[in-house]
């Protein structure tokens, strides 16, 4: 099977998933003279749309990455595909556990495990597909280096590892989670970019 | 008319209707130090969510197993399709239903009626696809093998068939419609891995 | 500009219009007991559903019709399928209100003409392009067959014409208006495949 | 990286963005004989659906004429273009905010500045994205001409720039603002139309 048809139905299932976010954003219902107050009030609404939107693209990235090194998909892809892209889709769910309930207590540890767990489930149904990509050389064209992935590795795994680890964070504050979550998605965009970087000094000549 | 179109437009609806899925999964409004019982309490929201998720990425990879064999669409097999997507979009409705009501003595029986008879549907529609495009070989390419397709049917059949019978377990209980959805499910990905274990013996040489 | 990207976009909002008609379908809220008589009741709701998503369909092919025959898209053909684009994803609006309205004497009224309206205006766009595209050759290919479509422009606009008559019928009523939209959409459905059958007769020899 | 993959994702999340507008249009609930006057109360949530969907379909025209320059993707240009889309995606919001609240005095200022600053944050984004291109002329194509896309920079900046200035204008009228966002899109639409004339007439002969 070729990789066309998956790819683009990610793509649709990533599209979606980044633009439900919004719907998390509701308009308040207020007296005239209180919107300023209330829209202000709600600073982790928009502040844990920007987080998840960052995050579930650069997740998109990854994917984007991983898929331009596969040839064929099989079945069994096609299903770890499936698992991971639940865990994509079910990101808008905590986001707005964390947007309402951030702000309260002790309800927002329990929104800050919900995200956390739902990231550590995404990373490691990602991880599960590199695995078994890695498994199944048959899978990968010939731009797949298992060195450049072997180093990379370690980068990806701690992702995964640090939002496993922010579920016993979550215990002590969901505001730290936070910004872990913001800061991770920070990480992982100059990590990225500065791999790009790399890349190109080492092997592309400039055109 | 080429299938690259319909085979689209087809991964667009899927691909929204299982990221609408999450919709149904809406964030408990509860008092400070109460989500976390208001959140165990939703369990079939989540299961159902999982189920549906899983089981429309199923009709979605036989969607598009389907459509690896057809070299061109016409106007009533695209019709066809219009039909059995109509039934694909209406999955995300009982799917909210069991979630909501499954813990309910007499509604649930409703509830799991409405899912059983949505699936049935949407088995029927696909088969009547797989038969009209089985009565026009001009729409298929050379891929199309008849023998294995006739070898498949009764697995395709004994789905629907089940999904058939478990409006009458409706009756009974909505847990056991849901135990069945979901193995129903599981039993699809198995079998269809073992489907691509085989043909992989069988036919192609080991790249 | 090739057509490849407009209709990727066109083909992405038909998608998601079409999936959020099942967001009118709610659950409804309800003792136990009583779930059965609630869905019973809500029948315009699921008529509604099936009537617009068949005709989102219909519209669907129909653009994809339109953009088989035309090579590449110029300014104003993107604008003018802007506005089209922005009648058909209004569709799940008066859907709703009908859905919602149409068993209250003298609210039904006013939900079939919006509804009315909304169809005369997506028809009226639709011509709208046909008739630019007319008036420039050199954005149609060479499949393009004036002949056959003078001959098809009839057909086309009378529907238009029926939409927008039927805003008249609405003010008498509104289940009149529903079994109008019901059998037009059927009437398409049938009158395109006869067109397919007449143009395998004359035209395509077998394969 | 090829630009083909960015492009689907990114027209992916127009198509949502752009249809999810319709979410705003709810059904009113109001006794029998009520709907005709709640409707039409309801005005600006029509004019701003109108408004914001003409809008978004512009800025995916220049999105669309943008990457047709575009040669290859690199990780940098890949997070320029996420940060865009999170804007655009977050348009709708705003528009709720203005249709609900542009007809009380004080609340309108808010919801105006909202959309005003929203707007600003996609021009300044979008214009962030031509910089980033403009100074790595390795990711552009050799249909590229540096000279009309400097003679057209101030046209997209007076845009930014507008938006910009009716943040002010908010603290004076929201009407006002909602006619300037109006006005802009109607001049990007006839501007980008005679811009199309010109070409012909300067470049292409008839075909």
């Amino acid at each position: 099977m070729a990789t066309g048809r998956t790819e683009a139905f990610s793509d649709g299932v990533f599209a979606v998933a980044i633009t439900l976010l919004i719907l998390n954003v509701l308009v308040p219902e207020v007296r005239d003279g209180q919107l300023y107050a209330a829209l202000l009030k709600r600073w982790p609404v928009y502040t844990s749309y920007a987080v998840s939107f960052l995050t579930i693209g650069i997740i998109w990235v990854n994917h984007h990455t991983m898929f331009s090194y596969i040839e064929k998909v099989d079945r069994m892809l096609l299903f770890l595909n499936l698992a991971f892209l639940m865990t994509v889709v079910f990101i808008p769910f905590p986001t707005a556990l964390l947007g309402a309930y951030i702000v309260t207590p002790e309800n927002s540890h329990v929104a800050a495990v919900v995200y956390s767990g739902t990231m550590t489930a995404m990373g490691l149904t990602f991880a599960a597909m590199w695995i078994y990509v890695g498994g199944h050389k048959d899978l990968l064209n010939e731009t797949f280096d298992p060195v450049a992935a072997r180093k990379s590795a370690p980068r990806f795994g701690a992702g995964t590892f640090i939002y496993g680890a922010s579920i016993a964070v979550a215990f002590v504050s969901a505001y730290i989670c936070l910004i872990i979550y913001a800061l991770l998605a920070l990480f992982y965009v100059f990590d990225q970019l500065s791999d790009t970087g790399q890349s190109k000094k080492d092997g592309e000549p400039a055109s």
